[in-house]
């Protein structure tokens, strides 16, 4: 941990000998290889470069809004071929840790979510029921009448048959699900979060991410959620489940210390790559407490080698 | 601090001497003389009480949403008698911290809310000028051109005048509201909370409070509000700016050991006192690190004088 990251920009030699240690290539998406929908230069040709000598590529993602089949239309939209099984989004994990390893009663197993589709249709390729989501009902304002039903625990506002609140990214947060999310956890529910992330990065900027929409509940209840994104290992489990790839043969490429360079040391993988085009900068990684193994300034910087 | 505050329900000589150390009861609002739309059994013949034995009531409420006239229709409608000079809001701290204690520049005066009407007509009473707060405007989903242009700092969606922003609670909260906001503080705008009470009680119960609609922010900027409402100094310097009081001879009612208690407490005044209708219990009073002088099971107790 204590060693400094190698720079890798422009050193052919180190490239190479950096691509050869590795066979398998996980790679955080947002602020890696796109920002919003603007496609970095050269994300195309780098990821053909490491298919053409035999790379596996894996797409890793904190983003719940999306599906893998969301994300593969994105991913072709872009110019990048994919297939579903190399795509791993926090909403999958979620699901996956929902309905295999959680042990919830079967009175209680249905989920009140925050977020969006993807959420929604990770759920159902699981069979795990769900209330919220991108529901309409839950899109209005709160009614005094509101407060005593959901004060009072009544039916018609708290399904009693919800044991678990997973908060992913809802840019359709309001009070009522915010109220409804507290309420179902004061209750009994598991609280779960898709994932931690405070931020989003778009447009070469950064918005509110998952982790902003759980921040209410987390300082209201005085507790923190379970995260299933990056970097908690039932993601890297997923996808080892899958693979079953050397995980000394495995590197993480991302743009967070806390989320993706975690995610790979904690998963015990061969290396971590740092880029800088998205949320760290080179002083994050060079001197904060996490550090990668390696990084280059921009992901296309692969292409370099001699 | 560390004497155990003393029990005074049933005890009428004990709740004499108390009372008789005092000319000036501060009182908290929701959760000590309210809850919700329901008035405790008891408040307003314990407020004709202390007026009858000559004492100047107070009535301090964090609650942001309404007005000092918004508040004194309400207590009206509950058979309270009171005036507008009795009543302090976190919103009238707000404004008047705004207007007369942050040396702003003349082109970044505006104020940037997140709150409902309470917060709106308080900044209008101290000319201060602001956008969000009620407007319909800001009350719709986000586009995919508002990533670009906020990203930009675009001035047809940052005002370039704003160099405030002001969180209370807010009924209509979105993610519109939340990327602004945060846009506008990484630009440089001061960030003011109009309080920092993570729950608002209603009907027995708790919902998000505007401590809530600021935890989003502060994971995002990994920094915290400067808060106006209690504790704050700001709100008893300008109660005391108001009555002149000896704060030896004043009492601060609260139910909330963090705001209500610690308000007295860092005010130097003569005394606190809980009670347990609200947010905290008998043993948080008790075994806590903010303990009152006295505590009592409901305001009413305050009835029984020997």
């Amino acid at each position: 941990m204590s060693i400094s990251p190698r720079y890798l920009t422009g050193d052919g030699a180190a490239l190479k000998e950096f691509l050869d240690k590795f066979d398998v290539f996980l790679f955080d998406c947002d602020g890696v290889l796109w920002s919003g929908d603007h496609v970095f230069p050269g994300t195309v040709e780098t990821l053909q470069m490491l298919r053409s000598k035999g790379k596996q590529v894996v797409f890793v993602t904190n983003n719940s809004t999306k599906s893998r089949a969301d994300y593969k239309k994105k991913l072709e939209n872009l110019g990048i071929p994919s297939s579903t099984e190399e795509i791993f989004s926090s909403s999958y994990s979620s699901a996956i840790y929902i309905s295999r390893i959680l042990q919830l009663p079967e009175n209680k197993r249905k989920v009140f979510a925050l977020g969006e589709t993807g959420i929604e249709q990770e759920l159902r390729s699981e069979n795990v029921p769900f209330i919220g989501g991108t529901d309409q009902a839950f899109r209005r304002d709160v009614t005094p009448e509101d407060y005593k039903l959901i004060a009072a625990g009544d039916p018609s506002v708290l399904d009693p048959e919800v044991g678990v609140v997973l908060v992913g990214l809802d840019f359709h947060l309001n009070y009522l699900k915010l109220a409804l999310a507290y309420h179902y956890i004061r209750r009994g529910a598991v609280f779960l979060a898709t994932n931690i992330d405070s931020t989003l990065p778009n447009s070469g900027s950064f918005f509110p991410g998952a982790g902003s929409m759980s921040a209410p509940l987390i300082m209201m209840l005085g507790k923190e959620p379970v995260s299933l994104g990056k970097p908690n290992q039932a993601m890297m489990d997923a996808i080892e489940g899958k693979f079953k790839f050397d995980r000394s043969r495995a590197c993480m490429v991302g743009d967070r210390c806390n989320t993706d360079i975690r995610f790979g040391q904690e998963g015990k993988l061969g290396g971590t790559l740092a880029v800088l085009t998205g949320v760290n900068t080179k002083e994050d990684f060079v001197d904060g407490p996490v550090k990668p193994l390696a990084y280059v300034d921009k992901l296309a910087d692969l292409l370099g080698t001699s």
